[in-house]
């Protein structure tokens, strides 16, 4: 390819808009343009790492006995219904009607899709296991699209789907594929951690996320200092303080707060610690009212909330529909909550006694409370977030968070599909079994982005030659001077002659930048062809990741190229 | 591949909504799934397929200099709205809102995003040419969807889009986009002619069709009976008669005709043929009253209206709607029509004097009316349907009428869409100057349904080697003997080994299903190890296209077998 005729341009200053590395540096790079917010085109450069990623993930998902098939964009609504998705995902799936005013849907996912479609083909237990996967854009309407190819609307996804006869035969196949993803990242050279996760709007079970190392990153995972644990933050837990023993409570009584409506004004007011605080926060979950206890020094977990109702759509109530449902905002506590309100305590509740909290009047708490003597708790669940610190739940070690780009995500979905759609094979016993599910998930353009910010310097980017767009850049540092571009053009067909993926910087730019576009795109290998060196005999390489530079006489070059390319990275 | 495991199990029949050979094969044989209307999920075998059509295509766009990038399926509306687009598609075109109320569309084709980008990065006339194409699923929210992959709502497309300079350089690229599809249909075993065609919701000037050869098409074509004329019969025009002398016009003169509201009524009623009556049909062109005149024997061809008004949406008007606009319904004639009324006449029209036509008040029509004595005709347009035995316009000859399959469609745009769009790029001279451009589509899955038609029997698909799914079938007849058990898979090893795309067909069906199956998927090869053929040291190769049997020693069955392969179609 000649740099002249190569569609796109290079940027000298990214849009202000851009707020990480890989974004600015990919639009700079022309790897992408944006067409509207979340939503962008793929240029040449960009497409053809983006493909190279695909080639590699349909290697390692081949190799693992899955099969390609494709599926569908646009998707019809009544599956989506049947598995109560269609409510869950709301305003994030978008949404249209078609001339006939039938309800379609842009896929997030397809489980809705594929799990009819194994049903109606592979109706036997003899003809399980099977995994089917496509690479296809797939589409989530995000409030907050950001971070370029990172928090996107249109994004590349890979997505796989087992299904066996049993837990044993999901689990395998569930390793199979953790395997797999491990030698893509490997491949592209992303570095990740595997941590466990929130299974949102998928649902299922056991479920682990690929998360590469990033400091922009907007995944947070928790990780004890020991390396015994990792999570996704929103799925972490920590050790719970061990029950408290329960003799001798304080009695409840009343006190007055006149207009302190937080944990943080009741606790200057009184001087107590907020640990002694039961919060009270009060959630809709599918029209029904939920009250969540918590100690009042920790952050709901609104993602384990949603988890614990699903698949109920789960939000915080409003201000004005307090009153209505018989609450005072600011002053709700759990003594004399009626059966109508759905009382779920964390499990630290469980560590607390005597507690303070609203009154269910204005301007007014109690002291005292306590579990089953003055207040019911329906369930218990995990529903805090965890904190810098918190003790590790498996050794107790401490939790540091960290933050992360998630790559990709796998289920284990059990019948949480196969359920709701009645997708049932005969098994051996002749009954009507539901498949045992999986789901796998990678982002190909967020690996892209993933790879970008974890490779990159303040001069550009800096690919992994598996992903490279192109392998090596020859950059003739004047186009008018015969000589120079004579050997440039013949190194450049030699390499082409040998099978390099190689570029001609055949502009007319001057030299510098030429070399500031190289170090910008980031081709693993630059050649320079100046007229001092062509005098001589001799030219320039340097590598982009290492900054080596060498000098070499150009009877060697091609041979050279190639050896240093076959080095690096 | 195992057949065992390959994933879509065949069908002994059709579902019955399957109209023609090719949707009712591509389902049999496991190439697709229905998921809804004109939307389908690509199994492994078709998507195999498609992919195979794919990379051919991908090869000949680069070799012809065009380059590759992705545009986004979802886009948004304004710029659809500065090219008139967002109407003139209507319900065609899937339209949403995103969370936020912002209209989008799915892409049907990507001339409004491509034009903006390549005027923001290739603004020098130093730039030009370029190329820039896209493979990428498309949408059309067709009225009737049918055919299978015929009429589609989602299909494959290869969409290019190219930008010049001037005449001489689009007509340049154009033609080197003619050139790359040629190859791309040879490739593919397409049989095909290039026709003019009319440009439809694209718009632009001249353009092509390429048409595959197929009885069951959809699309019609007109050849001349030389050879020296084809066109889309949208787009088909004939020889018009010679202009008629206008001496010695008969006086007009008013006819009582109750109740002859039709052409043909009237005909009967007056005893005179059609081709003496001017037929005045009556259409909303964007708002305005159209009335277009053509004889009475000729029907209208309501594209070639739609493409003289472009870009306003065109309409038959409603029966409710005459009266409001002065009109009597069955009753119109050219004379006497108002300024507000656009009259276009076909020009066949100047062949013709003294016409009966409707007299503008119920039961009553007028004869020898004459252009410029009695009405005014505001624009000559060629609108009438050419018809079977028609005169071709470039010989005289017979026209005939065919049917195929459109599977490509060149447009040479001009500045169809740089013009409202704004797109410039600044000249030698420092002017802005608007792109010429061209445009190049190609529907992916209608080749490969165009493959199936014209390539298949009573027993199923007939592929060619270039793409079909699998090469070469290995099929052991009988599973429960070890002995053609071990001789298949060693066979099946070996071509592996060879890189030849094999399926070994290790089912424990019946040989006459597994014979059937072959037949109906069409592996170009099949190979058949049977029971009393190992005992002899011989094995069965049969080629699918000819119908060709062999018998030939084992030890020479992988030999012989890519012998076979290399010299099929």
């Amino acid at each position: 390819m000649r740099a002249s005729t190569l569609f796109a341009r290079t940027l000298r200053e990214a849009p202000a808009e851009a707020e990480v590395d890989s974004h600015r540096l990919l639009l700079r790079a022309a790897f992408v343009r944006k067409l509207m917010a979340g939503v962008y085109t793929w240029m040449p450069l960009g497409w053809r790492s983006l493909r190279k990623i695909e080639a590699i993930v349909r290697e390692e998902m081949d190799a693992a006995g899955a099969q390609e098939l494709r599926m569908p964009i646009v998707v019809p609504a009544e599956p989506w219904r049947l598995t109560g998705r269609w409510q869950a995902y709301g305003e994030e799936m978008f949404k249209l009607e078609d001339r006939h005013g039938r309800d379609l849907g842009l896929g997030p996912t397809h489980e809705e899709v594929v799990t009819p479609l194994v049903a109606a083909e592979f109706g036997s237990y003899r003809d399980l296991p099977v995994n089917v996967y496509q690479i296809e854009w797939k589409y989530r309407d995000e409030l907050r699209p950001r971070f370029g190819l990172l928090r996107a609307r249109e994004f590349l996804m890979k997505d796989a789907y087992s299904f066996d006869r049993d837990a044993a035969g999901l689990a395998a196949s569930y390793a199979k594929m953790v395997e797999a993803y491990r030698r893509v990242l490997d491949r592209c050279g992303i570095s990740y951690r595997i941590v466990e996760a929130d299974p949102g709007a998928i649902g299922g079970d056991t479920n682990h996320e690929f998360m590469a190392e990033a400091e922009i990153g907007e995944d947070l995972f928790v990780a004890c200092e020991n390396g015994d644990y990792a999570a996704d933050l929103e799925a972490a837990v920590r050790r719970i303080p061990e029950e408290i023993a329960t003799d001798g409570l304080a009695p409840m009584t009343e006190i007055a707060t006149p207009g302190r409506a937080s944990i943080q004004a009741v606790v200057e007011f009184l001087a107590r610690p907020a640990s002694e605080m039961l919060k009270c926060i009060v959630f809709d979950g599918g029209g029904r009212t939920v009250a969540v206890l918590l100690p009042g020094d920790r952050e709901v977990n609104e993602k384990k909330v949603a988890r614990a109702l699903w698949p109920a759509p789960v939000r915080l109530l409003e201000d004005d529909e307090f009153a209505a449902r018989g609450l005072v905002k600011g002053f709700v506590g759990p003594q004399g909550l009626g059966r109508d309100v759905t009382v779920i305590a964390d499990r630290s509740v469980r560590g607390g006694r005597d507690w303070v909290t609203g009154a269910n009047k204005p301007d007014a708490h109690v002291s005292g409370a306590n579990i089953n003597r003055d207040f019911r708790v329906d369930r218990w669940e995990d529903v805090t977030r965890v904190a810098e610190g918190d003790p590790c739940p498996r050794d107790g070690g401490r939790l540091r968070i960290g933050r992360s780009i998630v790559v990709g995500h796998t289920y284990q979905l059990g019948t949480r599909y196969s359920s709701p759609l009645e997708a049932t094979f005969t098994d051996e016993d002749g009954s009507a079994t539901p498949y045992l599910m999986g789901c796998y998930g990678m982002g190909l353009s967020r690996i892209v982005a993933a790879a970008a910010e974890q490779h990159h310097d303040d001069a550009g980017l800096v690919w992994r030659k598996a992903i490279a767009p192109y392998h090596v850049v020859v950059i003739p540092t004047n186009m008018d001077q015969p000589d120079v571009v004579k050997v440039a053009e013949m190194l450049y067909d030699e390499l082409l002659g040998l099978g390099v993926e190689v570029v001609l910087d055949d502009r007319t730019d001057a030299a510098g930048v030429k070399f500031t576009d190289a170090d910008l795109i980031g081709y693993p290998i630059q050649v320079v062809i100046g007229a001092r060196g062509v005098k001589a005999g001799r030219f320039d390489l340097k590598v982009r990741s290492s900054g080596e530079r060498f000098e070499r006489p150009i009877a060697e070059a091609a041979s050279f190229t190639v050896e240093q390319l076959d080095a690096a990275p």
